[in-house]
């Protein structure tokens, strides 16, 4: 049986009674490391599973599935997974392949930043398509992000922004050389998107964003870690250490309505 | 202390580590139980905790809110709520209450439906906004829904419908009696939403919603009997059965992606 478990977002305990269960049933454990962290170490999980872990980075989940999922057939294996298995990330591939394997899988849920950013007070049902914004480099500035927000504010919804993530990228040199030389890992900060998105509306001139304008930022969420700042996009820049480190989410508000505006104005 | 926790979507075991240890420590247990439901008993979730459970109806969350917050001034008290406590019902007003009145609280998140319709296969950052569909009365057919399934399908976005539960409702006679008798649960089906969504068609004459769009029907999401059938409206409407016992969701997808018709088959 393959068993794909969300873990939640901030430690050890976020994981429900039945993904637990599971875990302990299991004679392998992958952790899926490459498109979101936990807040706490890989040795924590270890020691309160019980189990020892295996980290599936991109390349050895693309490499390794094989592995991963042929032994799922003779043993209890668990993929685990940062928040929920089909929220941010989906990994319906992974999914995919176990079927034509005719392998027996069981899907156990959990909190996702998807649902997690209504703690902000602003109602779900009022959140338009989620955006992600990648880091931009020289050569590669992409901006659909911006159509996307554009398209959310047209209708009165707000925006998520789930920001970039890079755990284990080679550099561009390292890569065409094929040297498997590792950069640090970095993680987008609110501010750090903030100017990405000026750095858009600038070339684009459409007055959709403005430095004024009242966004939120989230750091830690689902922690007890867990920061939540509710100013304009100015303070933001202005006040860099605010939100505390990673990981930050980004929600671009519409229009806000009396009941999320008496929970935002608690963390003005 | 008042902890603010969610249960996921299916039974006893999908809480979370984290919220079952704050349950332990509670002297008072309170359940949400007019938004959404458990398929378990609340005997199940008793045994379960080791703890005896007070039912909240709308009527005693709304009257008795004062008697759960302070409470929590002297004791641990724990607020359940099926799903995650910001899902689709948020509990904002309860929090704002704890807040105003000097109460710490502690949210523990779970899994929502919001987020587990991705295990249909469709990409959560391609779903809009959701919608949630009312039952009709002869005099009150409220067809926003129609107006934001139409904004997200022009957008290329799939849209969740969450379906009425009507828990503890009293007819409008014995309501204007004020008699407290309370008619049975109904909990509404897919078929019975695609009705709704196909009268209001036939009054708008849109051409938005035909009888021959596929749909994404869902009972029982998160659990082990979860069932997933991808099926014209017609189809759902001919086989009403298809899809057993509540609770039902509905997905109006746009068009779909290769990787997520790849997924949408296996329910086909």
């Amino acid at each position: 049986m393959l068993f794909i478990i969300g873990l939640g977002l901030a430690d050890e305990k976020d994981i429900s009674v039945k993904g637990l269960e599971a875990i302990k049933s299991c004679s392998k454990v992958y952790l899926e490391s490459y498109t979101s962290l936990l807040l706490v170490s890989k040795e924590r999980l270890e020691t309160f599973y019980g189990k020892s872990i295996i980290e599936a980075d991109r390349e050895c989940v693309e490499s390794f599935s094989d592995e991963i999922i042929l032994s799922a057939k003779t043993e209890n294996v668990a993929f685990l997974v940062v928040g929920d298995p089909f929220g941010a990330t989906t990994h319906t591939d992974f999914v995919l392949r176990a079927i034509k394997d005719g392998i027996n899988y069981k899907i156990i849920h959990n909190a996702s930043i998807m649902n997690v950013v209504g703690v902000c007070g602003l109602q779900l049902y009022r959140f338009g398509q989620t955006v992600s914004i990648p880091f931009f480099t020289e050569s590669w500035k992409p901006d659909s992000f911006y159509d996307k927000i554009k398209a959310n504010l047209s209708l009165g919804l707000h925006t998520l922004c789930l920001l970039d993530i890079k755990v284990k990228e080679q550099s561009e040199e390292n890569l065409l050389k094929g040297k498997k030389i590792y950069e640090p890992p970095r993680f987008m900060t609110v501010w750090q998107a903030l100017e990405q998105i000026l750095y858009v509306e600038k070339q684009r001139k459409e007055d959709l964003i403005s430095k004024n304008r009242k966004v939120i930022g989230i750091s830690k969420a689902g922690s007890d870690e867990q920061c939540i700042k509710f100013a304009s996009i100015n303070e933001f820049l202005n006040h860099k250490e605010v939100l505390g480190g990673p990981l930050h989410s980004l929600i671009i508000p519409s229009d806000i309505h009396e009941i999320e505006n008496e929970m935002l104005e608690i963390y003005a």
